[in-house]
């Protein structure tokens, strides 16, 4: 990737979606950091000298918020090379007690959004003939469980659009992949369980990092739809 | 299950929902059919001179019609053994022509409208310890693929449903089982491709819905989740 | 099937071989039992009155035997409708402790066995146009575990046979169907187990039994490749 | 990984399993070759001028000389950081025509010889607490087709033993993991295939030896068990 590349986090928060940045920004690129909240999206920015982290406020369920910040991406800055959805929210909650607004609401954050931040990707990388867009997936991209109805059918749904999208726009160049993370990232939150489970139990957010660098890297004659990542420990 | 019993049928067209329904009833069920429009329920319902078929005009992507039409089955008919979601419209569109109401419409039948019925039923069923919930997937449940996004999303994300509840469920008594019908199912609308691709190449609804009633009779020392039906000369 | 089809069932033991000979004979089948002890079966042939169930002592992991007894079924019973492979030993060893001679054992009961029997099948039904050949998987099947090395080899080795001989027969008209039992079989050496865990908390082989004769049932235009059946309480 | 750490590679011919040796040679290992012919293995080791390509010739379907050469290598040169297992061979055969020791070969060479050095390596590593196990895996590791009983059944094989290493292995701190190869390996013997296929549709067998070293190096907190490789027009 050329200096001065152009890459899109899409559902940036202090964890993966900074890491995802940074690691973009270490290899040259200009960063264009999505989330709601611009004062926090600012802070994260501001962390770095380089200034290649751009702030980019943008509610990624929303399909015209998403369209309009991807033109004003590709005006301000370019085609994007490498774009990556990383939204998404965590709920555990009982079928008798799941009420209907959130059962969608997690779908709109997993699901909608991805589909959205996907569709605005492959629009702006086909005419280019290649780019790389890369999802977040969870153990409940795959699996159901108790009390994961919402999250999961969000999960499974983003697994769907990835695996459409990886078949339909692999021949036309561009590189569609999923990454399942399969245990907890670790982030001060955690700090407690981190001490509780032992040295390299959680996923460092740097790691994963790495490896979405990787696929983006990876030669045509040679790609990655899916991988999983856990801790070594993790059982499975 | 004993004469009288109560069944579920939700997404009734002339298709798989009626052969259910009549399966059902020729097991001495009462049926109550959902669908959105009364007059088609009433003629199919009317077919059957045994008036084991009940209309029940229903908006299964409704939650408070879903909520109302199971409140009103709990008191005209009582407490549903079988209740089966048979909801949602297959569609294919390349991602860069896909608009997003589409999508969340697709999602909306395929996987919202499964979520309301399951657990509309699962409250019905979880206080009587015992009961079937059985949900219709499709080739696209398992797969992605070009022009797909929108119909897998939707059935991915019912799969996901399907599977948390069967795993939350089970253990209370609540077989909940996902059919993967892997083909074109037999219709007066596909007179001509049954007749290209020869005898028995499109499912045919009656023997799908054999298979429904033989999960829904499963003792629950073995009770199956998943199975896929596809015609004998399918590629899969 | 019409009264006196032949089925064969190779290893045959007191539990599901007997159980699934049993439920073909109860259709009206002459059912050729295989397995390594002929008086074993013989007593077993013995318990049923109306002469069904016939002993073919047979090493099913031996080629040349399971040709020759498979010749012999034709001479003396006809083309079988229905050939079910149930054979294969559990075993779970660490890996670092786990000898050459086990795993090829392990292998050879489970998958080596499985291939012959399966072939012998074929090549009595492809001739005919038609036919069931059903094989017994278990949670090994689908998933490696820790000294699961030997044992999950077997199983996957398995599913790889049937599944490439279902795509390859289904054409042909040969039904091939894969049935993951996902959970422990009654038997009365299992009667502390089953006391333990309450009611219906292992499978009852009768049940299973059923669902392998409604596979052999199914009509050509809706055939089911796999299914799995665990007991309601089981987690998975 | 440190200079001079050991890497062994069983199953090497002038394609992946080269391209991995000399992958792990120019990362600084000294890399210990295993295959049959003694002088193909060295006529490969000396295109090398600086000697970090050892040939090992052995048959790694033989117990023994899995034994003897793993004994050797840990005396010659230490306790290998990465072990690769990359041998199998390719057959295509109709069932009907699929003669035993065909079956019994391809999963000799397949499976069970990845038994031997996936054991022969943890014997190895457990000791020290950590190394790296890779297997090869193919299309066929995960799906049967018509004439593939004999291959499929040797990968199914292969991963079952790679997954239930992975479980067993991971808390000990050895990293296992398995590489799904979709598509065919670029060599001079595809050179008429790849011309005709257009540009990047065969796999490069620099780029897959690449994801190799990269599993290698992923820190514990985030491990692979399983991806796939495969051409970006390759259908999936």
């Amino acid at each position: 990737m050329s200096d001065g590349a152009v890459a899109v986090v899409a559902g940036v928060g202090p964890g993966l979606g900074l890491a995802v940045s940074n690691r973009f920004a270490d290899a040259g690129c200009r960063v264009a950091m999505l989330a709601r909240r611009a004062d926090a999206l600012e802070a994260m920015a501001a962390a770095r000298s380089d200034g290649r982290l751009l702030p980019f406020p943008c509610d990624v369920t929303e399909a015209e918020q998403v369209e309009e910040t991807f033109a004003r991406i590709g005006r301000e800055l370019g085609v994007p090379e490498c774009v990556v959805f990383n939204a998404g929210g965590w709920v555990r909650i009982p079928i008798l007690d799941l009420d209907p607004e959130t059962f969608e609401r997690s779908w709109r954050a997993g699901c909608f959004g991805g589909f959205l931040v996907g569709r605005a990707a492959a629009r702006a990388m086909v005419p280019a003939g290649h780019g790389t867009i890369l999802f977040t997936g969870a153990t409940a991209s795959l699996r159901g469980g108790a009390g994961f109805a919402a999250f999961a059918a969000g999960k499974f749904g983003l697994r769907a659009v990835a695996q459409s999208m990886a078949r339909e726009l692999g021949p036309q160049g561009i590189h569609v992949a999923h990454v399942v993370i399969d245990g907890q990232i670790m982030s001060p939150r955690y700090a407690r369980l981190a001490a509780e489970r032992g040295p390299d139990a959680l996923l460092d957010p740097a790691a994963i990092a790495e490896v979405y660098h990787q696929l983006h890297l990876q030669p045509r004659s040679a790609w990655t739809f899916e991988l999983e990542l856990r801790p070594w420990c993790e059982r499975f």
